[in-house]
């Protein structure tokens, strides 16, 4: 079963079940991971705001989950989600909306 | 430019360019970044041996970047990459090679 840090958190990837992208990465704690399988909606734990996070709670812009993969050391999880609507806060499909070439960060997406 | 938490570090993910399939995740700080970027071969920080770690130094199975993305928050990356070998210490293609099922586990990939 999945194993927490010592912060008590382990890494979420959120991939479009469709299309494979990486949408975006945030932090889960025990709390987050239980009510994102009770719910099937992808909860996080902010650590900036030290609590519990319901992603699309105000955007409406809720992750459906429909798979959750674990890796070897089980501290990272990989979620295959159905996304309703952009996936960043920006209004961006995914977080990774920018490369590094050189020194600069380059839109490769609208 | 990447921002680095209050512990030094930032989330990476390494993707197969080709089938876009998430391989690993791992931390990196500024000097695993740099490196990384100097050489094209993916470059992490351990949190457990608290040092720099050329992955593939000891297995040969390097991870060849082709290309950084940046997330919104500027403190996760996506390292696309040409793995030369399997990215798992397993011997697996990808560290993610087991779904969660209720309570099991369950293999996905051989």
């Amino acid at each position: 079963m999945p194993r927490f840090d010592k912060q008590g958190l382990l890494i979420a990837i959120a991939l479009d079940s469709q299309s494979k992208d990486v949408l975006m990465v945030a932090y889960m704690d025990e709390e987050a991971l239980a009510r994102t399988r009770e719910t099937g909606l992808a909860h996080f734990h902010s650590r900036s705001r030290g609590k519990l996070w319901l992603k699309g709670e105000t955007s409406g812009h809720f992750l459906r989950v429909e798979e959750i993969r674990v890796d070897c050391d089980q501290d990272a999880l990989t979620l295959f989600v159905k996304p309703e609507g952009p996936a960043c806060h920006t209004g961006a499909r995914s977080c990774f909306y920018r490369k590094l070439e050189g020194d600069a960060l380059v839109r490769i997406e609208g």
